[in-house]
């Protein structure tokens, strides 16, 4: 029945295997290894144009309808968090990669891996708490699947959402369209979300409680492409945060990055926590916060629209597309040097998301 | 912000707690524990149009384009089974799923949970297997995810499949269009899957291997809708088997499905290792098989065309819809008396797909 050549057959494991013979905690950590993963493994064994595009969803035409598709896994711990849950989360991330994607989310699909034992009205709240923000983000619940796992072989609860929306007027945000001389927008505080996860597992006390920013941004983006048509890249840093997302979007457009330090904005509590924990913010994830990259020309109305929405008050500038050293983000210091920033080489966070 | 109030607010958990205050591994099996959580807990917890169908997927339509989306985690274990693996099921169960919904597969999302430690040469050939049983059902795997979790938090693989298929001719298929009188087909010999995956965790062994029947039934079904446009419903017998299909057919309908043991194909082999292993095939997982309803007078066609088909070459009638005994199954036996196959109430086979 074969009727051409197995084009995998035969290919040995792209992942040298005298380095890393087993999956480690960081390949699931945003940062180098899981890069590695995805580039190695998945686009070479899946390998089309759809994944080589390395986007937060693919995106593609059927009829004359346009439409993105995105799917993600949560397996955040504790699944209870302040600010929010796995459920919550859930919704809320794939909700935000098909906006990312310039989509209106519209269908979800929600998949659940329960392990043997788990309360069942601690179900009850995660399943009340996805209809929530669900009806939040106006997308429908539309199909779904529960699997069982024993005692010992899961954790709780892991969640799987995948996401079908609909792109409008031919809007294509893609890493690739990244340009020189474009501002790189943050639309508020980074970090929030990891630093939320952390002070829990940590004990950590705060003045303030911290609380995940986790919140569905596909509003915020309409309105920005309000005020552009010409929106070049989206992104929500999560996994990896920032510093991950735009090493990213530089290596996929084969340009330079420069970041301004002082102008990235974190909170003093944050900044905090992280030096506790000895984490650097930059790489600390999101989950209600998204990057735009934007032409110097039309980020002021972009600015300004961001600002006038409840979740985009903060946005600022925090840097610029250059020509220079391509692939590469670097960041002016506050005292005034530089220093490369590069994707997160180790686990710094696992299980956030 | 909040403008209605919030529908389930208030509700206390639809699932008895006195009853089943934990998840058990039977609120996966696929049976009635299975049913009462998605009834009473999703319907009532997402409650929307779509999910109310209980199908294998949704369909929607968006600017004249009708699509079906579905999804499905697989936990299967072990893995690597004769006759497949992890990878090839995660494939093979959503095309099928998107198949049952009478769609063309098109675009699936794969979302890997991965245990810390996980051999990376394995995931390899996971990957590979997803690769060459993509490019067999013609589908393409576009979107993806992977996360990792701590050593002892998962086991070994799980994966979440998601898909997209389209929908032609406005075929409706769906287990609320099972009429009196249909003619109940399945496409081949029941329970071979399961069977195949308990003798390795048993340790069985028989003269020939018992291999999983796993296998994209898209092409059947496109053959069948070649020989009839009145085809009334489609079901892939996955958890659950055969028994389990056919009473969530009945309730979905309002009918009574009478069959007739005797005509119910199974093989000698898997009788005596479901004698072995005290189960019943009508209960046993398939991975390659669909049950179809169809009008009296087009089921000799779709036979015909079935066993043109190399998936159809077994097909047989093995029963009816009918008036008596709505919401319930029963079957001649092949002593000349009648009994309820009700739906499976405790936990037959963990962790079959």
């Amino acid at each position: 029945m074969k009727t051409s050549p197995d084009p995998i057959a035969g290919l040995s494991c792209p992942i040298p295997l005298s380095e890393y013979p087993n999956v480690l905690l960081a390949h699931g950590g945003g940062g180098k290894l899981t890069q590695q993963l995805i580039e190695k493994m998945f686009v070479s064994g899946y390998g089309n144009e759809y994944l080589n595009k390395l986007h937060d969803g693919a995106t593609f035409s059927m009829n004359g309808v346009t439409l993105a598709f995105s799917t993600d896994s949560f397996v955040v711990k504790p699944i209870f968090f302040p600010g929010g849950d796995i459920g919550e989360l859930a919704i809320n991330g794939t909700v935000n990669d098909l906006a990312m994607c310039g989509a209106t989310p519209l269908f979800l699909s929600t998949a659940l891996i329960l392990e043997e034992g788990f309360p069942m009205d601690q179900l009850w709240r995660v399943i009340q708490s996805m209809r929530r923000a669900a009806d939040r983000a106006g997308v429908v619940l539309c199909t779904g699947d529960t699997k069982v796992v024993e005692k010992g072989k899961g954790d709780q609860i892991f969640i799987n959402t995948s996401g079908i929306g609909l792109i409008e007027m031919n809007r294509s945000v893609t890493p690739q369209r990244a340009e020189v001389g474009d501002k790189i927008i943050v639309s508020g505080n980074i970090g929030v979300h990891g630093i939320a996860i952390m002070s829990v597992r940590e004990g950590l006390e705060f003045e303030t409680e911290m609380r995940s920013d986790t919140a569905p941004l596909h509003e915020l983006v309409k309105t920005m492409f309000g005020a552009s048509e010409n929106i070049h890249v989206l992104r929500d840093p999560t996994r990896g945060g920032v510093a991950s997302a735009l090493n990213e979007i530089a290596k996929a457009a084969g340009v330079g990055i420069t970041l301004v330090e002082e102008a990235i904005p974190v909170t003093d509590e944050v900044q905090g926590a992280c030096e506790i924990l000895g984490l650097d913010a930059l790489y600390v994830a999101n989950e209600g916060k998204l990057i735009a990259l934007v032409p110097e020309s039309e980020h002021e109305a972009v600015l300004a629209a961001m600002r006038e929405h409840p979740l985009g008050r903060e946005a600022v500038v925090i840097g610029e597309v250059i020509r220079d050293h391509p692939g590469a983000v670097v960041m002016k210091t506050r005292v005034g040097g530089t220093r490369v920033v590069d994707m997160l080489s180790g686990e710094q966070l696992p299980r956030i998301c």
